[in-house]
């Protein structure tokens, strides 16, 4: 093998803990993206930042990549080996390292997942509210700045990452931010590696912002003839400083697909489903007062639910939606796109993708956070139909294309990764030299996470 | 002189917005700050980003320093020409260049100051919330990442800048973020020049999210015997979610300087001053709550006000403060120190502090944004006198020095400028080569402000 020497170096450090097998290769060549299959040569599975340092060395001393691995949910196949090398894995290092209730902050492992780390903090009164759906890795939603459905009141990653240490492409070990909550100290290398995707640097130990379990929440769905009155519905209520904690809208494919999944019976028509963390009194003000917002932008069907059992009924919708789209096409493979533009542009960049759509030979249901501007259309293709496929990369590329040309960005939050990497010249212009600047900078000899990112040779 | 061709071809851009008069140069050689004058040999006054960009070739071509320029508001000397070269006065750009209001969003030029801008968007509604207290530009409070009053609810500027256009050192104009709400394509640009203090670029445009202004404002005061007390209080507010726009702490001397100032007779103890803003009956929840957990740690005095003029008597001891603190000691000047440390800590920083204050020979009141950990003891002394001199800066490095103990930053808001650097080695250890590397890539003749925020030659 040519890598050899690297491995037996890999090995003193890590013992059993660096794997060659095959199904664990194989197991590190994809992810929840239609990218195909690039196994590492490895995989380390290292349990100190110290571990880490000694694998980055040894693999940039050998010329070997090296791929960060989360829980293996990435749309975009950031965690895909194209070049081969070593994949880290962090499963061994899941932990909380310290919990800080007054400060509000807790102190991770980059390979605990979202919901592990939610269930720690559930006696504390504390909770992490960034939400992609998945059940993701906090150190992959770090790497790429992801955000979900509680964006539009608790921020993205880049909002709730106070602090980190990472480990650099030469072995150095370095220390961003603090747990102090703000900080004018020089350049904001913490927001810099945030979204980074692997590859300034691995991101070994995370201190998040948390935020106060809400006393009440309130929950509330309405329908609407199209996404004009809807997106207008939800301008007025930002602007009137209603504080939503979740503004979704699925179109009226989604809502067939979820009523074909999930045996309900909504009506075949846009909806926004809202939700409302705060006081009771705040909640229900809040809530009274969405009611007649929407209703002025005739909404009908409006529900509300303010216990958590109907709460739960009332969002299914939402939380069913991308596995019943996926049901309603079996076999077929998805590809999800992120657009996301400013909110006087969202109503004209749906109705012309819905259109696209009208006109493809493939369905592709949408749903979105329509407080942020950010929407995703599930591209469901067969991918042994090369017509399918052209055709979904087509939609996908006049997505991209219409969402820069209307002031925005081809990805709100699923990164760049192989997917979107054709787009950043088209989004950046100069700008992208700039970023090539910096990985230059970091990491001359593109030890982390090559062929990603920036330009390439 | 040594400049001239370099100053001919400025002429040839600028014509007479290139100044070589004496009082301009020493107009724009010192700033709010106590550091020694430092003209710069040339002031410029461009009036578009093409003639920035001109101007900082043409510096570049010929080794001239160039240091951006607000409105002088500074307090750690950051627009200081401590190497010479072409100060760029912006106060030629400073408009707004786009209002949208359906996107909470406002185009503006650098040179804006933050109430000219507030005063362009009182008819829409909206307003920005970013006050560090003077009326600075917007482009230097983007430059030292500055936050204020405000923070605890809205953020600092790196939560409020969506987008940049930037002048590199080499004279390249880039854009950096849209005018979406979030986006996951690349390094994060805007936040890497937010904050770099004019090291990596000048800001020639910035693209600002803007918040409704409150239906409602309210606002209390009240009394605590020690600083203890209120930093708990203000720590269940917090977990309580009870969402402050403004918290802010003085001490007893502050308090008694406010007295004297202002012909006021506030007791002469810590206060505690709120905010609340929202609709009428949240703001009045709000304020009931907060009645509620301050008496439980032993407030007294709670006074609550939501008209507007009752509210400006309330906050008048934190609107004089600083005039009133300065007025204490006429012929002083003042060391303002900015340290910002976890809440957690925030006690015990601030008492340390005041036993340091109590043993020193001169007056040091302190006030700070309590809900974020960050304070000012406003170092009062006679510049003249070696002793008293020597004492200010004794207490602010031990000021810093227990920030960093303590887990926290020399600078919540000030920024690093000339008064910091000191301490960069200590805050971030290698991750201020990182921050050397960057700055190495992006401006490695070091053109733009040099002497400033990285490793010095």
């Amino acid at each position: 093998m040519p890598h050899d020497p690297a491995f037996a170096a890999l090995r003193s450090v890590l013992g059993d803990r660096l794997s060659l097998s095959k199904p664990d290769l194989e197991a590190h060549g994809h992810s929840e993206s239609h990218f195909p299959p690039t196994p590492p040569d490895a995989v380390a599975y290292p349990e100190t930042t110290a571990e880490v340092a000694r694998v980055v060395t040894i693999c940039a001393e050998h010329g070997l990549p090296v791929v960060g691995w989360g829980a293996g949910t990435s749309l975009e196949g950031h965690a895909l080996a194209v070049r081969g090398g070593v994949c880290v894995d962090f499963s061994r290092m899941a932990g909380v390292l310290e919990m800080r209730e007054t400060d509000m902050v807790a102190r991770v492992q980059p390979g605990i997942t979202r919901e592990a780390l939610n269930q720690e903090l559930r006696a504390t009164g504390l909770f992490f509210p960034v939400d992609p759906g998945a059940n993701a890795s906090i150190g992959g939603m770090a790497a790429t700045r992801a955000s979900g459905t509680t964006a539009v009141r608790y921020g993205t990653m880049r909002d709730n990452v106070l602090a980190l240490e990472v480990v650099l492409a030469d072995g150095r070990i370095i220390r961003t931010g603090s747990a102090a909550r703000k900080s004018s100290a020089g350049y904001d290398l913490t927001a810099l590696f945030v979204g980074s995707e692997g590859t300034l640097g691995l991101v070994t130990e995370l201190t998040l912002k948390l935020h106060g379990q809400p006393e009440a929440i309130g929950a509330a769905t309405c329908a609407f003839d199209g996404i004009e009155a809807a997106v207008e519905a939800v301008t007025e209520t930002i602007q009137m400083g209603l504080p939503m904690a979740r503004i979704e809208f699925v179109d009226a494919a989604t809502v067939e697909a979820v009523n074909a999944y999930a045996r309900a019976d909504f009506p075949a028509l846009p909806h926004l489903m809202v939700e409302f963390h705060g006081s009771p009194a705040g909640v229900a003000e809040q809530a009274e007062r969405f009611g007649e917002i929407v209703s002025e932008h005739g909404a009908t069907g409006f529900a509300w639910a303010d216990r958590p059992e109907d709460r739960t009924r009332l969002w299914q919708m939402r939380h069913h939606a991308y596995w019943a789209i996926l049901a309603a096409r079996p076999g077929t493979r998805a590809i999800v796109t992120d657009v996301c533009v400013p909110i006087s542009a969202l109503a004209q960049a749906v109705a012309e993708t819905q259109a696209d759509i009208a006109a493809a030979p493939i369905p592709a249901p949408i749903l979105g956070h329509v407080g942020d501007g950010n929407f995703h259309a599930i591209l469901l293709m067969n991918p042994d139909d090369p017509a399918e496929r052209a055709a979904a990369q087509d939609l996908s590329r006049r997505m991209a294309d219409r969402a820069l040309r209307l002031g925005g960005t081809v990805t709100g939050e699923h990164g760049i990764g192989m997917g979107k990497l054709g787009y950043m010249t088209a989004e950046h212009g100069p700008g992208w030299d700039v970023m090539g600047a910096i990985k230059q900078a970091l990491d001359p000899a593109r030890v982390m996470n090559p062929g990603k990112m920036v330009r390439q040779d």
